[in-house]
């Protein structure tokens, strides 16, 4: 069966818009299989996700609906197209065993390009699948270096978007400005709690009662970007710090495997500090 | 501010429905809130629900949009209006303590006309809340005898909805069949699990580690008909019976309130035996 | 049936210590219904939790498990008693309404002696369950004196906990600390996320993915005591502040009773700033 | 640091067992790091799991014990030990997948000595972690036959336990019979709901709102045997069959995980058809 072409729609909220659409593609004799849109009354933005099918000239398709929508409006027509992902870790293998596994089987939704490592730790694992490990270490060099030799890795794979998947490291702004939105990093908290380090160190100290797990976009602010996806799991008096740990990991990678099948199916928008999520 | 109207459509599928839908609406200057909608491709039927504000002759937009519709078409408008429910009883008072205080408070969206119970018990407690209760045994009397009665009670009264809370009769399919997707119940069960009488100690006996209560409209079969929500809780070995009883009717009265809620706001759609909900 | 003596033991741990406690028991005839203890690895603190039933002289067999107990031992048996609760308001009612119907069914397993509100709000709703409501009004008044009248009516009610059910003015260290560990507060965040003033308001800006609820006892600084119970329900870019604070609603009230319970079945222990709890 | 050692339990109740348990361990200068018991009201049956450190005559311990408790006392005193497993599957991936990579890094707390499927289709996929995969078909062959391959074949290993995940074949009784309590399948559904084959269409054709996973043990009757853990995810009327069983699979393999981590570190006690969990 024909992959559904999906189309994406950002632009200033007014009456009509609905209809303009929907007829632009009525017109063009093409079926919408679903289709998703959010008025956010805070900015009057209006969001819409379309999956369609038929045949038509895209260009031309998204000229027509631009003449119908606000000038501020953003229009996007792909047809379905598997994304490239680039992996970025530091030791930890559970996130990254969960994305190899689901990639090794076609069910990841991406092509996983490669991993890249600050350590060596999980070379030997990643080449079992058959995927190329970089490691680019971040000792004896200073972090513009680092940083550096990761972007013309990255540049030379052109992915769509990095993943890290516990990359122990913190980026510099302007490394993030160069991939604005296209970063995805898994926390190991709720946020806004215990952001930074040791999340589990800072749950355990706090007695909280539950612990959880948060996938988001990264922006210059630590810990701060568009949240996508988190989770909890409930802990008692008994949880060491160590225990923790080891419960979060289950929701760390569910956590981030859920924010990238989103991601990678074209449902998220950024909008501001936060995300519109047609699932 | 003014309530919006809210649109109902069920027919068949075909190309174009959203377009003519809302060209319908764009054509008389009338904005869309909200709209979801939903194909179901098993059966090939269509659903959309459709918030708007802006005046209107609904009776004139109705016929507009039936002319735009599948010959199969449903369309329902309705102002924004309270509907009226009645509460049938035994004698425990969990969920009817809930929706008594929440319809005290105005945040039940509905006209609680009166409670009827087939014992007293819940009488005095009803009556402080300036609600009529009406007792109707179901002893010393037949079963079609008793559900005369309360048919000529809920006749006089003209509610939109019957809610059983926890009321442990069991309804005939002549009874259900007056009163058409009309009637919720609650069971104290994750439907299909442990149907019937005394779902708790079914659930101990089983050895299960998680229990639920299951919101559902009644038809002729018991805890058949289709489901609006369901939630679980988890349980462990130490759990008695009456351990389960207790935590159970948590979520029994959350599960309730969470079906009516949607129900009342005319959120949801009964296709065959299944429910679908723009929530 | 007769009512298990609660015995609650507090000390430094060192080997021997349940055999040191059972065989005391055993000694006197008296028969373990549960048992639990925990040691806190980072402190070395010993906690303990028995139920026990059989006859005996409650003074004596506190002497006896103290002479096989390290000297910072803290012994308490108590047979089973209702404690006495007072609960402070200020306008929203779920929380109140949910622990005047279990009150009034008996289920709240204490007495609940007064309402106080700083308002008169839910002075009339609280008087339909035969509950005296106090109003002390924060207005024109000083912080101190404000504070002076209430612990003068809670004086004279000697409850064992003051439940704070939403209300919404700041207490201060001096009130605090004539109460230690004896205030209850729901404070609407997951803890420590959203601390202070408006916290759906924080976490709509924030665009987090979920909201939650915490119950906590009360010290000096706000929002920061030992927390008893948290949940969290997940939200989604539809939600508005107010949708959050409707739907908050439903986890802060079950937040609440469920601490409540805990509490007042004596389950509860309070180390630093940390809650073991024996459920 | 020593692992502790494991001490398991199983008696008919009368007063002073922990006394007489822990008087023994403490009498032999042994400390208890971790004690939980529980009595079933329903059997009187009283099981207890210990970790103690020190050092003793485990044997001369067991008998000591075996003196202070009922006459049908059960005694199982195990130095910590890496139990052996061997995963028995079909077709599908993802549960498999999820213990290769646990087990690659040490983190299944167990061997994984082999595999054996009843297709082909995993063979490369295991044998890429360095795990014997074996190939017994059932196709041209009795069930007898294919029963007694795979017991011959499991013999020459001598496993702790087998794991079904998502192996497709029913068992007959006589296997079953030969591995009491150390089969343990992953069956799709919250049983007891939609026992037998495709749960999931069960479960759509049904409209239920939540699906689920229960790991089990296996015993002569399909999906009967006594449950270990459950877990549910919420899913509305969007969700085809296809979509479900791709979100079911998530559950399926934390249930699973979640219920070999128990049974692996010996917190698992079967009582009748029920389990008792001492996590």
């Amino acid at each position: 069966m024909m992959k559904p072409y999906i189309l994406r729609i950002t632009c200033s909220d007014r009456t009509g818009l609905i209809a303009g659409i929907t007829g632009v593609l009525y017109g063009r004799n093409l079926n919408i299989v679903v289709m998703k849109e959010f008025v956010d009354q805070q900015t009057n933005g209006f969001f819409a996700r379309c999956e369609f099918t038929g045949n038509t000239d895209t260009e031309a398709l998204r000229e027509e609906l631009t003449d119908v929508l606000p000038s501020d409006a953003t229009v996007v027509i792909s047809q379905y197209r598997e994304k490239n992902i680039i992996v970025l870790v530091t030791k930890e293998h559970h996130c990254l065993g969960d994305l190899l596994v689901r990639h090794h089987f076609g069910e990841l939704n991406a092509s996983l390009q490669a991993v890249i490592g600050n350590h060596q730790t999980l070379s030997d694992f990643t080449e079992k699948f058959d995927i190329p490990f970089h490691h680019i270490s971040h000792e004896n060099t200073t972090a513009e270096e680092f940083e550096h030799k990761i972007l013309q890795l990255v540049g030379s794979y052109q992915p769509d978007y990095l993943v890290l998947a516990k990359f122990m490291r913190i980026l510099s702004p302007s490394f993030v400005a160069k991939l604005n939105n296209r970063i995805i990093n898994i926390h190991h908290s709720f946020l806004p709690a215990f952001k930074g380090a040791s999340p589990y160190r800072q749950a355990y100290d706090r007695g909280v009662k539950l612990i959880g797990a948060t996938a988001h976009f990264v922006n210059n602010d630590l810990d701060e970007g568009p949240i996508i996806t988190q989770r909890i799991i409930p802990v008692d008096h008994e949880y060491t710090v160590a225990g923790m740990v080891e419960a979060g990991h289950e929701i760390e990678k569910s956590v981030l495997a859920d924010a990238l099948k989103l991601i990678l199916e074209d449902r998220v928008f950024v909008s501001g500090n936060k995300t519109i999520i047609f699932d």
